[in-house]
């Protein structure tokens, strides 16, 4: 570590921290999960589970955990490959990722909507179309807070991308072909809306410094998880106003109907204890109710991180199809789902 | 939220905390737990599993999440009772829990060696006797780190609880009698030894104040899960400094022998991202590659939280009946193991 630099992390060389969380994250899970030598892509133990599916990749930049590794495994995603610390991955090691998963049915690339990820996502497929893989692809956006971005065309891909990994992983698992996977993935993404608040921002262990600045009683609507801007600063607010400003924005999206069906995912973003996404979350519930609606799936927990950022999102799903509530449920082997 | 603390919260009126966050979780995950009417005791939904089986109890302050209520749940706890932060649960509501457990085979307690829960549980145990409902308990002491403690005669209970938790959680579920389960705890009890590090202080939502401060280039050693003091405060180590330390310290109680078996638990306390804990991971395994020991248990993440403290624990485990692996790796439901 450089003496210059007090980052209060348990770390090494920052230089190597991607490779040996790799190293970790499968040594300590190589029942699920193996490393693709001399690659920081991760792929599924269990070849077994793979033979005559669909391959599922995604992947981004690090410091997402257990975003994307922790979602490997029977039933989910085929592969994740880590890029740098919010950094794409690169072409080349995408590729590793795809040729490893693919068998014979072709393979699908969930990618975040985020400029480097799209461009290098989309390079990959160009190498794999090269050795007659069949890649399709899918660029989630579920972040409402804003159009356009740091990094961004267009809408953020963020937490909401886990229920397109989930949905996939279960359809691929249960024989789904390309075809049927690509039409699926596109008739879920629009249903699938983030919204999220930070309270303080992730420390980059390459940098030592905080991707922005917040007073000691603010916080920040609607930034994203590499701490790209949001839409608004303002005094600390309660859970219960907090909950009532994202479902207004979420309804605006989605136009909340008691006779449809919706999952939820309250997503911590690293430095947020359960404690207080478990309050934010019965101010949800308690708000949903105003509109009699009560989620037919829900997940509470640090899914999609910003490495220690304080803050919390809210994604809303929903599932106009019996089939995409069956995905969500159907039993996976990961680290962390 | 009081004016005059600008606490980087998510939360309403502190007072109120830990009712909604247990309204919270038991809402989300309703298939799994539900509430004790008018108490914070959280006890399995699956009632049909417990039937003619000993009720595991456990409990204790909350600010730990998900430690406890996160593991109730078909093969693990029966039930877990939620005090205020940092604070023992009252013996009313530890003996409510008792009773909504018992079915005819007794109870057993696992209790985390603080004096509030040792005593608050041990009344609940009284108040149960004159019900002639059969109770037993453990008291777990598994912190190294050092003798007696803020609120601790002895060592403190920490994160190798979960351990405790699990094993006698599958016992009950295959049908041991509370004899055998007080057996099998006070068997596995000294085989479990835990120590962690620092690198900041919880703020508990009561005061608004960090239990105490460290410099920005300072962590310290052996810290308890209520900021209590550990043995030495020094400049920020890199991750395999610290594995050193941690390592050699656990070696001195456990005596490492590669002709042993080992689980092995890497617990986040609060604010430490995952992306560090697999870092600090991979030099353990490294640190225990040198004594010819690879873990045949393992697990990694937030399990024994204190609200948002950066640091980690490691516990290790020593497996002295392959029984108890079988425990270790047996199924359950719970939303967090």
């Amino acid at each position: 570590m450089k003496e210059d630099i007090f980052m209060k992390k348990i770390i090494n060389d920052p230089q190597n921290l991607v490779d040996e969380m790799v190293q970790g994250m499968t040594r300590a899970y190589s029942s699920i999960v193996e490393q693709i030598p001399a690659t920081n892509a991760i792929v599924r133990s269990d070849k077994a589970s793979m033979q005559e599916k669909v391959g599922i990749v995604s992947g981004g930049g690090s410091g997402h955990e257990p975003t994307h590794a922790g979602f490997v495994g029977k039933g989910m995603l085929s592969a994740a490959v880590c890029g740098q610390v919010f950094t794409s991955p690169t072409p080349d090691q995408i590729y590793e990722a795809i040729k490893a998963v693919n068998h014979g049915k072709g393979v699908y690339l969930v990618v975040k909507n985020y400029s480097g990820d799209v461009m290098n996502f989309d390079m990959a497929k160009d190498l794999a179309a090269m050795d007659d893989i069949e890649v399709k692809s899918i660029v989630v956006d579920d972040d409402i807070a804003v159009e356009n971005s740091l990094y961004t065309q267009g809408r953020r891909g963020v937490a909401g991308t886990l229920f397109m990994h989930k949905v996939l992983g279960a359809a691929a698992q249960n024989g789904a072909s390309l075809d049927e996977i690509d039409e699926l993935a596109h008739a879920i993404l629009p249903n699938i809306k983030t919204i999220a608040v930070a309270l303080s921002a992730a420390t980059n262990p390459m940098t030592g410094q905080p991707g922005f600045k917040l007073a000691d009683d603010e916080m920040e609507y609607g930034v994203g998880i590499h701490s790209e801007p949001g839409y608004r600063r303002e005094k600390i607010k309660s859970s219960k106003e907090l909950v009532e400003e994202l479902i207004t924005k979420l309804n605006e999206e989605l136009h909340f109907d008691s006779r449809n069906k919706y999952a939820m995912l309250v997503n911590g973003m690293g430095a947020t204890p359960l404690m207080e996404q478990y309050v934010f979350t019965n101010d949800v519930l308690n708000k949903l109710d105003s509109f009699n609606i009560t989620p037919v799936f829900m997940k509470i927990g640090n899914y999609m991180t910003s490495i220690d950022m304080a803050g919390i999102s809210l994604t809303i799903f929903e599932i106009k199809d019996d089939k995409w509530l069956e995905y969500l449920n159907y039993p996976v082997q990961t680290i962390a789902w």
